[in-house]
């Protein structure tokens, strides 16, 4: 859905302030997308580089599909090979390089040229491809527009390289954020692509997150898997976890702060902008999910540990009949509850408080006895009628809470999957 | 999808028969459906009643949703009351009595009506509900109508019974077969009903299956959850369990065999019957999913262990990309091998072969080394082209198998419940 949506979702942080520049934004970080004949309308990017001019401390989360991406496997060997130090980011689009015969060759060959064009060791490349899975790729469109892109290299790439990870996306999806570390000002950006094949599996769809903070790889590796299971982890737009998913931060330490190396209050602000960033590019994902016409968001509180809300809010989400309740702007509330009900943990039902809320209006669904209020349909209609749906439940049964993020289930999204490929 | 599909799915089994009949097929068994004005439309029915002549051995098994329909608590108290013997079953459709504040006093005020009517005790009434949720019901329809449903009562009253179940059902299901126990005729029938709000847990959707054959309640209870579990457990439409999914099988035992009390091949020859019955209607409830326009089965073979089979072929039967894959009739391999990768078990991808089959054709997707396999898109299109596709996966890592159903996600899935309760 694309409705100038890039400024909504900058929620008020205190201390953070948003930024232009994506992953451009941090200092040293350039970046650059081309058009290198994989999508067939030259109008459009296909291939993206980031690179950064220090060598950066590197953390990588990848899908948990069996079935994975050529590019992932290459990726792993290279970070085991250079201790999880990178430069250079390469990402393409239209082709996910997975279930090839050839795919890590590819990808290989791929890193080679990338590594020979920047003048860096191969394993300090990180390489990702997203699209269509089990289709031929081949090495030279990447050889034969690997000048253009390294050339086209800039501080004010940023745009061009989130354009051309773009899929059935409708809008790019990028964010920066400035915060201070002591006295020393940092920034943190990033870029993401997705719209369909998303349902949390450790990382959800393609993200690239640069920083000019120094912290330690072993550390931002901590921080990156704990921050994706409360932002990517929390998003369903079909329940279909990618094949090619990865969330890659680097982390180039030119801001000049001392480097980070404990779980401490400094991590803590560092690991906050992090999930600004993450946040933000969650909800973007949602907001375009494939054939999306209604962004929801679900809390789920008082719940006696985080993962019991995760799966409360996420089983709402996921929920293809509380997703056409959306789409229907129809008030139907036992699909909420039922969606409550089969959530697999333990709680008990007969505590929730569950209610439903946009910009045209409140209402209360149930009070702690599993049974639905009577309501106005004349209201429900009109608060259905936003474009922005948030669920709110409260177990009443401990202290502990999640979000999770979706989109309504729309002609659109049939549409664009049952011709996907062409 | 209403396709003439009735006779499609009867699967020939050696020594079993199809017979007509329904739920009255057994000896002793009647039923009967009207419109009793939950329904606006009065030529629909909306009330059904099955009823033995004598007492049965009665096995349940319900939704694991925590969100219980009243119907399913005043059952269960039932049964418990009466140790599993029942004589009648009431069901209305239209409004699940489920999240309502009076939801027990109604569904125990039913089956007391009927109770009355028939001269049996009320813990010998089976109530089940299925609609919309947290609608307000009301005892008026079934006081004013309960004399006409019981004085319709016939053994030719299963049509009129089926009918009255279905929700948005295309077409009504029923089945029954014929079979021996030692020299004795034995039969078992069953009507269910389900369209949407299905995914396997404990049950799937509203089922009612009788028998004339004699079994032991016990017994009979361990076998229905078995059958169950790989029966409408491996079915799923759109991932949502429903509130108010119930499977009753009655046993009146007035067919005259040997009571069966042990799980010995005897025990086998009716577990096989109950599995035929449950079978057919598995893939009637999958071919006329909501807005189905195609049926899938999905059967893993060569597992190491039986769940792992089901987890597999239930992935691949559940993933909404799969499922607009046929919809589109697009042969994007790529998404079955995504839904096989984010089965929720241990396997080894790299050993795995796929293939998918229809009556105009079959193709090899995989060999086992995760590659897809170049294929022909005119063959791939025309295979897609049926109404029923097949797709075999063998693990090769060991000789456990399943079977999973399903259907395609289309734009009258979204519509149906885009305003459902219209």
């Amino acid at each position: 859905m694309n409705m100038g949506v890039s400024n909504v979702f900058k929620e008020k942080f205190e201390n953070y302030d948003y930024v232009d520049g994506g992953v451009c934004s941090p200092k040293g970080f350039v970046a650059n997308g081309v058009n290198c004949g994989l999508r067939s309308d030259k109008r459009k990017n296909d291939l993206a580089m980031i690179f950064s001019e220090t060598v950066c401390d590197t953390a990588i989360v990848y899908t948990q599909n069996k079935v994975k991406g050529a590019p992932l496997t290459v990726t792993k060997k290279h970070m085991d090979k250079s201790n999880g130090k990178s430069r250079a980011i390469i990402v393409n689009s239209k082709n996910a390089n997975t279930c090839n015969a050839n795919g890590e060759e590819i990808a290989e060959g791929v890193s080679e040229l990338v590594a020979k064009a920047l003048g860096i060791p191969t394993e300090q490349v990180v390489v990702g491809s997203t699209g269509v899975i089990g289709k031929v790729i081949e090495i030279e469109p990447f050889a034969n527009h690997m000048e253009d892109l390294v050339k086209g290299l800039s501080a004010a790439g940023n745009e061009e390289a989130a354009k051309a990870i773009m899929t059935t996306d409708t809008i790019k999806k990028e964010v920066a954020v400035e915060f201070k570390i002591n006295d020393v000002t940092c920034r943190i950006g990033g870029m993401a692509k997705g719209s369909g094949m998303i349902c949390p599996n450790m990382a959800t769809t393609l993200s690239y997150i640069t920083t000019d903070a120094a912290i330690d790889q072993k550390l931002l590796s901590d921080i990156l898997k704990e921050t994706v299971n409360c932002t990517y982890n929390c998003l369903s737009i079909d329940r279909d976890t990618s094949t090619n998913d990865m969330v890659v931060v680097m982390a180039n330490g030119l801001a000049g702060n001392d480097m980070i190396y404990t779980k401490d209050d400094i991590c803590e602000v560092f690991k906050k902008a992090l999930y600004i960033v993450m946040l933000y590019l969650t909800r973007m994902l949602a907001i375009d999910g494939e054939g999306a016409s209604k962004f929801l968001e679900c809390s789920c509180v008082g719940a006696s540990d985080v993962k019991t809300s995760v799966k409360i809010a996420k089983s709402v989400v996921s929920s293809s009949l509380v997703k056409c309740l959306l789409y229907g702007e129809d008030a139907n509330w036992g699909r909420i509850m039922c969606a409550l009900g089969y959530a697999d943990c333990e709680y008990d039902i007969n505590k929730v408080k569950v209610s439903i809320e946009s910009e045209y209006g409140k209402i209360d669904i149930c009070d702690g006895d599993a049974i639905i209020i009577p309501f106005s349909e004349e209201e429900a209609a009109k608060l259905l009628s936003a474009k922005k749906i948030y669920i709110s439940i409260d177990l009443c049964q401990g202290s502990k809470e999640a979000k999770a993020w979706g989109c309504d289930l729309t002609y659109d999204y049939v549409k664009i999957n049952g011709d996907y490929r062409t």
